[in-house]
């Protein structure tokens, strides 16, 4: 150890770009990044000496590593460590905890982008003091983290709350651009379909294009659903379409409170304003998170 | 203590009846029941005074309540232990746990009916070894009851999964009988919902009435949801309509299979037939349920 505070080694690995850190705390002290290329050996080696070099450097206490998914998440299952059936080419089955990892004894943590990005806000940003809470995603595609008592929840495996159903608008017969579901959330609400209904990209939509109403009904049945199944204390809407304009969380205060209709007092319009917020980590939610699995990890030591 | 194993007191309060029990584990040694009266005060009041007159013959270690709910379980607030808003003529307010607990000094137990039941098939049923589990009654309500590492789980409330929002088939016009929502899921597929489409009771319609498809797609719907947000190791279907048409199962497992469309190997026809099951414990879930509660409770001293 270097001093009183241990260092922690994050990676974040993202569909178009991976981020290596050694941070102390929320401190980063250093940064590189790399493109996510076709082949994941030579993106997952570079990273790997990267981090080799650096715990020479640094008493690197655990490392943390938040992926894009699916990955697989049971220790001691063949699958553990690497990333599931992907649309990505030729990321299906790389093996990254296993690549990450070779030359550091310590602790490793492994989650998906959105389960650090949500440990992330619990620990340092919108969701401190929040026993149950989420973050939600909404770009390229849709994605939530859900952090229950400090844990990022996992069953078989974790969240994949982009392809729930939702409720379609009457008279709407876009058919959806999801490759499985078709008209799944993410199939009507994530940019590449708010894209394809309208025909060009959410950023260049007007607030008022009637696309926009549609939208919001749909992530708000997502999070009307989310609420009523595990009432968490706050959900964070990060993503380039959710994050990316400001002025969709009041419409979806809206629209969830619309569809709630005050059944419980934590469901008014003023408690929903509260509930459904805008990430305080920004666009780094993911870096901090892998650091953050990273202190998890290092925490719940045997 | 009469003996190595402690023993136990456990109250379930229903809609229409209330049943108390000493046990030890699921050994049931004295039984007791009262039909739910308008007025809670007098029914409480008679569940505390053989509860008082139990104590007195048995040692016991702690109570556990299952009550239906809404209901307050936040410690330390105003509500806590109470019956919130309900539309059950007399008992919005009641202080359920206050005037049950009242000559009891050892630590009590409280969550939702639904709750115990799942924590019930979770430790004696059909859901013992699942880390992440839930227990759904479909009745004269819906609702679920969660369990994720042996915890019924809760953030600002307990989980309302009846009033999740749900597609409708093509041209239904059922405006749905849930007086806050409207065509929520309870509104739509509740045993009263049933009745009020079918103009006669769940229990009397032929399997291939087609009201039974819309309820069925409904039903899927929320449970494509829950599995694709909390990704349980087992989901058990309870209540009078879930439980009591047992066709009904392998039915949900198709409509689950076809809206998951196998998007992962647990998504599969055959995976969720394990996942999704009847109940071990029938309709003696939530007795049991407020025994396990009242464990729980033991276990979980600090």
């Amino acid at each position: 150890m270097s001093g009183p505070e241990p260092l922690f080694a994050g990676v974040e690995l993202g569909g178009t770009k991976c981020i290596a850190v050694i941070a102390r705390d929320r401190q980063i002290l250093e940064r590189a990044h790399w493109p996510t290329g076709d082949d994941p050996t030579v993106t997952l080696a570079a990273i790997a000496d990267w981090l080799t070099e650096q715990t020479r450097r640094y008493a690197v206490a655990a490392l943390g590593i938040a992926s894009f998914g699916p990955i697989g998440l049971a220790r001691g299952s063949e699958t553990y460590g690497t990333i599931l059936d992907t649309p990505k080419p030729g990321w299906s089955g790389a093996d990254v905890v296993a690549t990450l990892s070779r030359g550091f004894a310590g602790p490793v943590g492994f989650d998906t982008d959105v389960a650090a990005a949500a440990l992330a806000e619990g620990r340092w940003g919108a969701s401190v003091g929040c026993a149950v809470h989420a973050y939600i995603t909404i770009g390229t595609g849709i994605g939530a983290g859900i952090v229950i008592a400090g844990h990022p929840h996992r069953g078989i495996h974790h969240p994949e709350i982009g392809h729930v159903p939702v409720r379609r608008q009457l008279g709407d017969s876009f058919s959806g651009v999801c490759p499985i579901h078709g008209d799944c959330l993410e199939g009507l609400a994530s940019g590449p379909a708010i894209a394809a209904r309208a025909g060009r990209p959410a950023q260049d939509l007007a607030q008022d294009h009637p696309i926009w109403d549609a939208v919001i009904d749909e992530i708000a049945d997502m999070l009307s659903s989310l609420i009523l199944t595990l009432s968490p204390q706050r959900i964070v809407i990060g993503g380039g379409v959710g994050y990316g304009q400001a002025w969709l969380l009041p419409r979806l205060h809206l629209a969830v409170a619309r569809t709630l209709n005050g059944y419980l007092p934590a469901h008014s319009r003023a408690a929903l304003s509260d509930l459904i917020v805008a990430p305080s980590l920004g666009a780094d939610a993911g870096v901090y998170g892998s650091v953050a699995l990273a202190i998890l990890e290092q925490e719940t030591l045997p």
